[in-house]
C-alpha cells in the first residue's frame, strides 16, 4: 500500500466527530490509516508539526496537512 | 450505496488541494461522492449553508459538515 493517512487528534468532541466520519470514510484499500491521540502520545507532536499540522482534528496524507473543523490548538498539546 | 459525501469548493487552490487528496480517499465503495463547485452553481449554496458549512473547501458526510482548511467563506460565494 502506498499512501499513507494519519489522523492527529487530542480526544476532544470536535475531533471524535471528524474520526467518526471523515477518518472512517478514508478508503482502507488504497489508504493505510494510522489514528494518533497526540494527548496520551506527545513524543508525536512534533512530527505532526513537522507536517504542517497547526491545530487538530487533522488528516495528514502522504505528507499534506489537512485540518477538518477546529478541536484543540496544536501549541495546547506541548 | 447508503452514505452520502459532498464535497463543496469554488476552485480555489486550497479547494484544488482538498478535492485531490481529502475527496480522492474517500472510499467509494461505502460513500457516494458528489462534488459541487458553489462558485458554478451559486444555487447550491443555501443547501450548504443549512448543512452548517461555513466556508470551503467542506466535505459533508451523511449531512455532518466538516470544514477542510479555509479556501473561502461561504457568505463571499453568493
Amino acid at each position: 500500500m502506498s499512501n499513507k493517512a494519519i489522523f492527529y487528534h487530542a480526544g476532544c468532541p470536535v475531533c471524535v466527530a471528524a474520526e467518526d466520519n471523515v477518518a472512517k470514510a478514508i478508503d482502507p484499500t488504497r489508504y493505510d490509516v494510522e489514528i494518533v491521540h497526540l494527548g496520551n502520545d506527545k513524543s508525536r507532536v512534533s512530527e505532526a508539526e513537522a507536517a504542517g499540522v497547526k491545530s487538530v482534528p487533522a488528516l495528514v496524507l502522504d505528507g499534506e496537512p489537512f485540518h477538518i473543523n477546529f478541536g484543540a490548538s496544536l501549541a495546547d498539546l506541548k
